[in-house]
C-alpha cells in the first residue's frame, strides 16, 4: 500500500461545521456519534442569525466569510450544517474552496425523505429562504421525479426552539397552525413523510409527532449527512484511523459565549459551558 | 426675532430614525402624525435583526454604524426607536454624534408608564437584551423611586409580529405563557400597567388586551416619543415651519426590500412597496 505522507497530515486536520446559529448542533451530534475519531470545529454565526429570512445575497456573504474562517483553521473538509446556507450558498462554497470537499445538509435530507416514502407524497417544513429558493423540491424530484412535494415556510418554529420551548400547549397550536394545511387534506392526498429542512426543528419532533400521529415518517438531515460525511472522507483519503483521533470539538460562535453555551446545550444534547465556546469576529 | 441662517438651513434636514428593522415603524407612524410637516429618513437594519438576542458589545457596534449612515444622510436629529438599542447604546450614540440630538425610546416609555400607573406596580415586557441592561426599571424608578417593576422577555412576540400573527388562538396562548407569570397573581400585587417595551409589540395589543382583561393599562413609547421629539425639535429651534415642509419619509433598509416592504406594512399602518425601499449596505 503506497502512503501518502501530505495526505496522511490533512487526514489529522478537522472537520469543519457551519450553521448560521446554535441549530447545527443537532447535525454536529450526529456527525460525532457516526465518526468518534475526529476532531471537529463548529462556527455558529450567532451575531447574524437567523439566515432564514434573509435575501440569498446576504446568506451568500454571510456562508463564504464563516467558511473562510474554518479554512484559516485548516478543516480537511467543509459541512455547511444550515439548511438555508446549503439551499443557497453551497455551489458558491464549493467553487471557493475546491479541492477542499464541501457537503450540505439538504441533499441527505432530500435522500432521507425518498427512502422513508412509501406514496411519494412528501412534506418539506423549512426557513422562508430555503423553501423560496426550492432547493428541496429540486434534489427530491432527482432522486425520484414522480415525487408530489409541499412545502411551508415555519419561521416560529426557529423561535420556539431557541426559546427552547420544546412540547406542550403552545408549541402544538403551532405546530397545528402551520401542518394542518399540509396535512389535514383528504386521506389519498395525504404526505406519508415530513422533512425537517431546518436544524433546530428536530428539537421539536415530539410536538410534531403527537400532532401527525402515527403513520407519517418524520426525517432529517443529521443521520443521513453523517453517513455522506463518512463516503466522503473515505473517498478522499481524509478519514482518521481509530488508533490515532480523540474527538475533541471546539466550539466557536460571532455573539455572546454564554448565550450559545445556554441555547446549545438543548441543541447538542449534552450541557454546555460559556467557558467551552471561544468569539470570534467575522 | 433674529433669523440664523444656518439654523434655519439646518431645520430643513430630515429626521432620522434607526432601528433594527420594521418594528420601529410603529414609532416613525406616530412621529410622522405628531410632525407632519418634517421629512423623515427611516433605517431598518433587517441584515443583523432580531438586535434583541445579541450581546450589548454587538448591539452598540451595529448601532453606531447605522446612525453613521444617518449622519452621512445629514439628519438634524436621530430617534433610536428600537428599544433594545436605546437600552443599550443610546449614551455611546449621544457621545458620538454630539452635538446633533439623539433621543431614545425608553425614557418616553417610562414616562408613560409612570404617568398611567396608579399602584405604582409595572410590568415591562421586552427583548433579552433590554431585560438583562435594567434601562427600563432604572429609568422608572428616577421618575418613581417607589415603583415596584417586574420585567419579562418575550422573544417569540418578536417572531409573531414578524409572522403577521396578530391575533387568535396561537397568539394568545403565547401572551398567557409569558404574562401570567407577572398577571396571575395576588390581586393586590397585581401590575396595573404594562409597558410594551419593543417596537415589535404595540400590533399584539388587541391579543394582550384580550389576555389581561379592562384594568391593565398597556403602554408603548410611540406617543411619548413623539412629545418628546416635538420638544427637542423645538428647544434646538430646529423644527420645520407649517409652510416648508412636505412630510416626506424615505425607508432604507439592509436586506431584502421586497421582505421590507410585506412585513413592514402591518408596523406602518399602509402597504408598503418594494419600491418605495431603498437597500443599503453598513
Amino acid at each position: 500500500m503506497s502512503i501518502d505522507p501530505a495526505r496522511e497530515l490533512r487526514a489529522q486536520a478537522p472537520v469543519g461545521v457551519f450553521d448560521s446559529g446554535v441549530g447545527g448542533l443537532t447535525v454536529l451530534r450526529a456527525l460525532a456519534a457516526a465518526l468518534p475519531h475526529e476532531d471537529f470545529i463548529y462556527l455558529g454565526d450567532t451575531a447574524r442569525l437567523p439566515y432564514g429570512t434573509k435575501s440569498p445575497e446576504s446568506i451568500r456573504r454571510y456562508a463564504l466569510q464563516a467558511a473562510a474562517l474554518l479554512r484559516e483553521r485548516g478543516v480537511k473538509c467543509l459541512v455547511v450544517a444550515c439548511n438555508t446556507a446549503s439551499a443557497v450558498a453551497l455551489d458558491d462554497l464549493a467553487r471557493e474552496f475546491a479541492p477542499v470537499p464541501v457537503l450540505g445538509v439538504v441533499e441527505p435530507g432530500a435522500a432521507a425523505a425518498c427512502a422513508a416514502t412509501h406514496s411519494g407524497r412528501i412534506a418539506v417544513v423549512a426557513t422562508e429562504s430555503t423553501v423560496r429558493g426550492g432547493a428541496y423540491q429540486q434534489a427530491i424530484w432527482r432522486r425520484r421525479p414522480d415525487a408530489v412535494v409541499a412545502t411551508r415556510a415555519c419561521p416560529l418554529f426557529v423561535a420556539l426552539a431557541e426559546e427552547g420551548w420544546t412540547e406542550g400547549e403552545v408549541v402544538e397550536a403551532v405546530v397545528h397552525r402551520y401542518l394542518d394545511e399540509l396535512f389535514a387534506v383528504p386521506a389519498g392526498t395525504r404526505p406519508d413523510t415530513l422533512v425537517l429542512g431546518c436544524t433546530h426543528f428536530p428539537v421539536l419532533s415530539p410536538a410534531i409527532r403527537n400532532v401527525l400521529g402515527a403513520g407519517v415518517a418524520i426525517v432529517d438531515s443529521a443521520e443521513t449527512t453523517a453517513a455522506a460525511l463518512v463516503g466522503v472522507l473515505d473517498r478522499a483519503g481524509l478519514r482518521r484511523g481509530g488508533a490515532g483521533g480523540a474527538g475533541r470539538i471546539r466550539l466557536l460562535a460571532t455573539d455572546s459565549a454564554e448565550r450559545f453555551a445556554r441555547v446549545g446545550g438543548t441543541f447538542l444534547g449534552r450541557p454546555l459551558d460559556a467557558a467551552d465556546v471561544e468569539v470570534v469576529d467575522l
